[in-house]
């Protein structure tokens, strides 16, 4: 990854990360983005779901969506995607703390073209549950029309990871103040069908899959 | 709230809420904020944590960070907390969505005085653990001069809520495909004592408190 001054670490320089392999990880394992642009001079965070391929990122929305028609002008845009996992309790107030994976990206956005839209939103699509785009009715030229899908350039980017217990000043490790962990993750529970579902239709495989993995 | 145009919320309008109970109770829920501000003219977008008290958010820092120096000019900000409570897995591609509940606000920081720099924290602390603050050592000058306080004046908010099932095409109902919801939530699981911890300390109430109403 190419850093400039905009995207390396200053604080806690020792929790940055700079390689593909861990920037991915942070991405690829996300559910939504906050997307930060600048719109009439001031910035404007919007969060949205994104996919990933290679180094570009895929988001979609409405075609009259303000986000995205000031996006596909090829301005600057910012991205971070976050996962909390834990709590870090400390002895002391100032040492408590967060086990955290976090990804900010800079680039720009261009519009992906109509031939290749379909393309885009399964990346999006396998993104959130992977196998979920064969099962279902794919999008007709109405709704392609209707949706916008734009293709961010990776331009700079890093990770900032904590992990691990509290690290208190030496002298406070004497004092009768517990401190620990506490973890957190994302829980996926079980599918509930649809009010309206056809008799008869069972919870497909991709589900299952992703309920299984993550719960 | 007073809303202009800059959050309005123009796709999906029925999702829009702009009272403050309801913008309140997102923001009092999030554990992380996603701070966007406009930095040698371009967006940047930083997770951080945050606390509120009536009107006011709170954030903090090291006094040298980027992100904060830049801040307390009084400069525009955004900021947005989001939570992914579902996907919604619908008949058709197009119509797939998630269950959300987020908030956006446009405001500006100031920095908080020396004084009130302690019940700030406190604020912050007390948003990601109600309780701990008492329990533990609190921060001598020292700390304090090295932590940095800002006060986020909500100037606008709207919150974007989806809920319930998946809403198809008429036509879409007829076809042999699953449809549904998987419902995701924040799991939080039994605290873990740090290597370090002193012998005969237990876990404390606040913890216990948390975790018990979380689980």
């Amino acid at each position: 990854m190419n850093n400039t001054d905009k995207s390396k670490i200053k604080r806690a320089p020792k929790r940055g990360h700079y390689d593909e392999a861990t920037i991915f990880e942070v991405l690829d394992t996300g559910q939504i983005c906050h997307v930060g642009i600048i719109h009439n001079g001031y910035p404007v965070v919007i969060p949205t779901i994104y996919g990933r391929s290679g180094n570009k990122l895929y988001i979609h929305g409405a075609s009259v969506s303000r986000l995205l028609v000031q996006l596909e002008k090829g301005i600057d845009l910012s991205l971070s995607v976050a996962h909390v996992d834990g709590l870090v309790l400390a002895r002391s107030a100032f040492h408590h703390s967060m086990n955290y994976r976090s990804v900010v990206v800079f680039g720009r956005a261009e519009l992906v073209e109509d031939l290749k839209k379909n393309e885009a939103l399964k990346i999006i699509s396998d993104h959130l549950i992977p196998g979920r785009w064969e099962e279902v009715r794919k999008p007709n030229d109405k709704e392609l029309k209707a949706t916008k899908v734009l293709e961010i350039s990776i331009d700079e980017a890093s990770a900032k990871i904590r992990t691990g217990g509290p690290i208190d000043d030496a002298e406070d490790y004497e004092l009768d103040i517990w401190a620990g962990v506490i973890p957190l993750r994302r829980q996926v529970q079980d599918p509930i069908d649809d009010e309206k579902l056809k008799t008869g239709l069972k919870v497909p495989k991709s589900v299952w899959d992703y309920v299984e993995l993550n719960q």
